[in-house]
């Protein structure tokens, strides 16, 4: 065998306590009284899965004190809590500036029963008091119709990171700590949640970390050992595989394994101890040198038994250490007798009676083991970000207008010019503003940012960077290929009250569909959460658009991320599709603005041709659709067509079959309309923004054709507009999924949103044309034919297609 | 600093190789053989970025030879191409079945250089052949509007990974040597791919790869150093580092580094050569022990400037080795005289004339470098993989049919009936049929299959997973905590020719959205491509449905997967959601037949209420939509409501709704509606399966209320139904992204999808009821007051609504 098998195999969770750090720093009463609390938090994760009732156990377990359905996850709280507990002790300890990351799934109950032994659960929800009856209600809300998740829900106190849906622990984390130089998020990682995708990759978030102006993520990897029916791949390849991951990742990783109580208790903090000490040290290297490097930060590899402190067995069943302890971990406890008793006698193992007073309020010695105030991770403020935001700061945006004497004449690049407005915003706002993307910045005609703040980049420098390539250790611009981590710092950045920007190629952005989903659900509940303060938008601007992938081909081409966001609760999300610069610049003005919303910008990258000056823009973007007067001659009658589009590419074309329109019948009456707010086609019943029906007759009419050229997949706009009347009028074109490698207007030819194809659905639509139509549309026809003909045979969009102008 | 520094640093990819292995196996002859077959990719990849005419450079290069618009990527080709080359050579001395998966992104010329040179391309496009003018025809295609594009598309032989969206190449190589003992895909991994999440956690595969039954993957990690604008994390760590990331992800790795030609040959030569033998010594240890072990398999990194083998400047920046050479590398030869020559000089540096004959056929001598027939990577008939499919053997499913003598009496378990089937699709198919998901297959009620093949774990094993684990080192379930992994191997296992079903809780298939969206616009592009032979369908099983999350919560709730599959092509997309456990057989044994689509079949695992004998149930899907005659009392007249219904947890709404009404009021006529293929709603121009205007009108009418409660977002029927005569007295209910911790009828209640609110709608819409109306409303609303009142308090649903049974 050349290279070598693999000999050195996964190790067992039980045992003694195996640490690579361990000088036992506490003293033998240090250990009791830790290992009390943690049995506090125990019991109270049972309670919470079993108990309405007899929360204490004053009384003998009965059928009637169990909930009538048993719901909750066991499996991953003790090792969250041990890890909770044992931070603490250093917060008192150091005086950390910390908060709590849950990230594998359903650990809720661990981090509830902390967040209410240490007060603040009562604080926030007075009738959830630190005693019997406060423990009860505590105890029957969860996992209980009408009451909180299994999750750590927006409803909890210090969490930002809810942990529904697996694998954003670590970016979240980071996002956190970006520009927080104090701050230390302490962050479980499940390994469930780090077989997927996103965790996996956001282990090097730390060549975007600067230790001088940001703070530390101390990631605490729990080898649990299961998922839900399965072993994880991590348990279970050799250990020192497991430390060259991390190695490879690039931290230092400290092992933790066992079962052992006391001994473990000593491992986990002398470990963590050593931990902090070192993020401090390497703080404090950079920060009285100024100069900032990255060092292999330290991380935590916890491996315990699933369902650590559960009876080893159930029947012939184990339990404790195997996956059978995921969920709840006796089932059978509302119909076996034997179950309830076993299960009384496992939650009287932890001595109810020696942790909480006969009020059941935590014992007062026990409760000092704890933070005060704002120390206690669930207390800190970051985790109600919109609490401690500062205000964006940002210029006058209409400083950066272009000029637009005439609507349809100039070309200008939309992104180039908004660009020169975002480097402003970076400049103004130099601690809590940061634009975000998987390395299309540039690409997206986004680089003049560059000159406010460079790309944050902690990984190797070579000569060669000197030529233009805009890194720094010190930058504002994030870029990693995964849109996964930049979304999700992003994410951690904002909802921790700071403010940002999502750059993205449009049909790259369903790579986290599921992500800006979570995200949409997120805010919504913080909506009913009243000590939720808002936080700031998550703007997505989408650009190297679908009407723009000449060379890129099919795989490039999908708008449909729209339709994802549609779905989404109205009071959460916007969507805006400027038709030129200047509207784009009014609109992420807005969109900068408005707080709480999940914000989707569709711009393209490419020069366009300039349709509206900045006080119409601003006019018309405020309104958010609106007749475009200078392009419509239906002024003084009823129109015989309503010209109607949405998205920069589209009105293009949309006007362009306008002029050909006017120029080849003139007696036509033609009302041009214009979409920048995609939600005012929606029924005001259904979106705050949508259209009372007078207002969408008083634009589309009720009976005439409207042509209206959509920039995504055209059923979306008969999905906003089903209620309204005269909807079946509407004929909208957009993309239908035809392409290839093919010309700009070759792929709206194939997709017939081009001025030909649009011109020639209205001539069928008009009635009043009468004989003089078939001409005209045979003309048409030809003109179509020729032009695509061009494309194909000369690999370019002909002049007159390429620079056409607006005539009248 | 209690932890080590990062000392060691990344490496320059210049200069004299460095590599792990080399014995330099090369004559100098060879080296100049393998160099002249290198120069000639090189050469071709340079004429398809630019030109249009003079293949060969038999003529000064002039303006009108260039393509009027320059389009294609640079930066990746030389790297990919050399290790392509360096395979062939392996190829023909070991007489290796083999295909090649280019991971980088825009690698196509590289690719295609190849497949040109050693026939393939000719012998499937005639017309580029290998001569001047098929070179020319071959050159202006590319990147060419109607031509093809710069990914390895469909259009390309060889190949089953476009590598348009980055993040596949390893979960698709894996997934295409599964079950297919001799083959190593030559998987050749970008850097800039490798920060994708996909990606990042897809090197965890060999944990599922059986040495003994499945054949192998040597991916070659090709550190080009940056991506569009940016240097690349991997590159930019340590040595030490990078070294240790693959040893913990479970590989040996191999280093390639350098940029001189001739040693870097003999350092390839060596390696890859190293990596054939080492893969060959575990399989054969494998098989002839029969014992199953996981190797840490080899993969070479390997390391060259980007842009290799370009002019090292253009003026005063940098070309090669760095990102400037990502895309088109001299920009500007149509509008700059000197960068015209520039680029002559270039092609000319890689003497066309000593590798092709006048003609333009490669010379003899070099042409035998490359195998030949099938050993081509290009002509590997896996890589058409329908070619080579082996059929599926379905046993009857109608064997396996739920008893029912009366619809809506008996409860039962769709899911876990079906799971029966199942077991015998696997037993009868074992070694062309898998199952994957992610760590739900049990959780999904779909356990019984392991009785015919268990879950595939090549990791450590521990004593306790005898307690019922299922692992085995040959199984025929693949489960690991990343859709993106999973539905990347089913992807790449259809591909080459098998077939498979995916598992996976509904509202988590989002994180897939991309992959999927992905898949179709492959299937489709298929469909233009004369020679590529249909291959299995993508069956996609969603369960763990949005109606059933009562403790999950409101982050597990979301049905819109089947907006954003409604998006992609017709001709691709199917969407079934039976309502019962017959009706799930049926579609599931039509699924496993249908060739060449994206099958999404969404059905709930809980136990729920049967409607349909086997019978019944086969003529029901068979239509896809059918009124229940049962269920309906309109048989002698028109209806006054029609009650329709989509999805399992809604139709038993929707019938209870029905009863409710005509127990209420009997009188009126009631006609009930079941679809379950969900495209028969659209108009038959929109959809193969659509009906006719005149069949929609048979079942719904044009002029009735038509009460529609669907499985999915509302909305999503409108859209599908917008173009029908009387869409407007369709009212649909649906899930309206409200829940949170809810009974399954407090959920329904939230959303209006629940028995009683749809009999509120059906008597508000139907106008012949009169004052009677009233009354019944008033009693109904009651009733959903108490429903609703029960779950909350007790946290269950009543058994008058758990109990419910069909009662007429």
């Amino acid at each position: 065998m050349p290279a070598e098998l693999i000999e050195d195999k996964s190790i067992s969770p039980f045992g003694t306590a195996r640490s690579t750090v361990n000088n036992e720093p506490l003293s033998k009463d240090e250990v009791d009284m830790l290992h009390k609390y943690f049995r506090a938090t125990l019991y109270l994760c049972l309670g919470m899965i079993y108990l309405k009732d007899n929360p204490l156990l004053t009384e003998p377990l009965k059928l009637e004190h169990l909930k009538a359905r048993l719901l909750g996850h066991w499996g991953t709280d003790a090792g969250q809590s041990f890890t909770y507990i044992h931070f603490n002790r250093l917060i008192k300890e150091y005086d950390l500036n910390a908060f709590f990351i849950s990230g594998p799934g359903h650990g809720a109950p661990a981090v509830l029963a902390n967040i209410y032994l240490e007060g603040t659960y009562s604080e926030v929800y007075p009738n959830k008091s630190e005693d019997i009856e406060g423990m009860r209600r505590f105890f029957k809300q969860f996992s209980f119709p009408g009451g909180i998740g299994s999750h750590v829900t927006p409803e909890t106190p210090g969490s930002i990171h809810e942990g529904g849906e697996l694998g954003y622990s670590i970016s979240h984390a980071f996002g956190s700590v970006f520009d927080h130089p104090s701050l230390i998020a302490l962050t479980m990682v499940g390994d469930g949640e780090a077989e997927t995708g996103p965790l996996a990759t956001s282990w090097h978030s730390t060549k975007f970390l600067n230790p001088v102006t940001d703070g530390a993520v101390l990631p605490v990897l729990h080898l649990n050992g299961y998922k839900i029916n399965n072993p994880t791949v991590l348990a279970r390849i050799s250990h020192k595989e497991l430390e060259a991951l991390f190695i490879g990742y690039g931290w230092t990783p400290y092992f933790v394994e066992g079962s052992d109580y006391d001994s473990m208790h000593q491992a986990m903090a002398s470990t963590l101890e050593h931990c902090v000490t070192e993020i401090r040290d390497y703080q404090k290297k950079a920060r009285e040198s100024g100069k900032a490097f990255r060092p292999r930060w330290p991380m935590i590899i916890l491996r315990t038994p699933k369902g650590w402190s559960a009876p080893k067995m159930l029947g012939d069943h184990h339990l404790e250490g195997f996956w059978r302890s995921h969920q709840v971990p006796i089932t059978d406890v509302r119909t076996n007798p034997k179950s309830l008793a076993k299960l009384e006698e496992w939650m009287r193992s932890y001595k109810p009676e020696d942790l909480f007073d006969r009020n059941g309020t935590l014992k007062k010695e026990l409760k000092e083991l704890a933070p005060n105030g704002h120390r206690r991770m669930s207390a800190n403020s970051v985790t109600n970000g919109g609490s401690v935001a500062k205000k964006l700061h940002i210029p006058d945006f209409r400083k950066f207008a272009l000029e637009v004497k005439k609507g349809g004449i100039v070309q200008a690049g939309n992104m180039t010019n908004m660009a020169t407005f975002l480097k402003e915003v970076v400049r103004a706002n130099r601690t809590n503003f940061r634009v975000f993307g998987p390395d299309e910045t540039e690409s997206n005609k986004l680089g003049a940012i560059y000159e406010a703040g460079k790309k944050v980049w902690l990984g190797d420098y070579f000569e060669v960077d000197k030529d233009g390539g805009n890194l720094a250790c010190e930058g504002r611009v994030m870029e990693m290929l995964s849109e996964h981590t930049v979304e999700g710092w992003l994410e951690g950045y904002i909802l921790s009250g700071r403010h940002g920007l999502l750059n993205c190629y449009e049909s790259f952005i369903h790579i986290v569909d599921s992500m800006v989903n979570q995200h949409c659900k997120w805010l919504e509940k913080c909506l009913e959460v009243e000590w939720r303060q808002k936080v700031a938008s998550l703007n997505i601007l989408l650009t190297a658009t679908v009407w723009r992938q000449d060379h890129n081909g099919f795989t490039h081409q999908d708008p449909g991320f729209l339709d994802v966001v549609a779905n989404k609760s109205p009071e959460v999300v916007r969507i805006y599709l400027p038709p030129d610069g200047n509207c784009l610049l009014s609109v992420m003005d807005h969109c900068f603005r408005a707080s709480n919303y999940v914000n989707v910008i569709v711009a393209d990258k490419q020069d366009h041709l300039q349709f509206l000056d900045m006080d119409s823009a601003i006019a018309h973007c405020t309104k958010g659709i609106g007749i475009w007067d200078w392009a419509s001659n239906d002024q003084d009658s009823e129109p015989d067509v309503v010209m109607a589009s949405c998205g920069d590419v589209p009105t293009h074309e949309s006007l362009a079959a306008t002029a050909l329109l006017r120029q080849k019948c003139p007696s036509l009456k033609i009302r041009f309309v214009n979409v920048v707010d995609l939600f005012k086609l929606v029924s005001h019943a259904a979106h705050p923004h949508g259209l009372s029906d007078s207002e969408f007759r008083a634009l589309f009419t009720d009976d005439k054709p409207v042509i209206f050229n959509f920039h995504s997949y055209p059923w979306l706009i008969h999905r906003l507009t089903y209620m309204r009347k005269g909807q079946q009028n509407i004929y909208v074109t957009g993309y239908k999924e035809k392409g290839n490698i093919d010309t700009p207007l070759g792929l709206a030819i194939r997709n017939e949103t081009d001025r030909f194809s649009l011109a020639i659905e209205a001539i069928d639509r008009i009635s009043r044309l009468g004989n003089s139509a078939a001409a005209v549309r045979e003309e048409l026809l030809n003109m179509r034919i020729r032009a695509k003909a061009a494309a194909y045979q000369e690999g370019m969009d002909s002049k007159e297609v390429t620079e056409w102008t607006w005539p009248f």
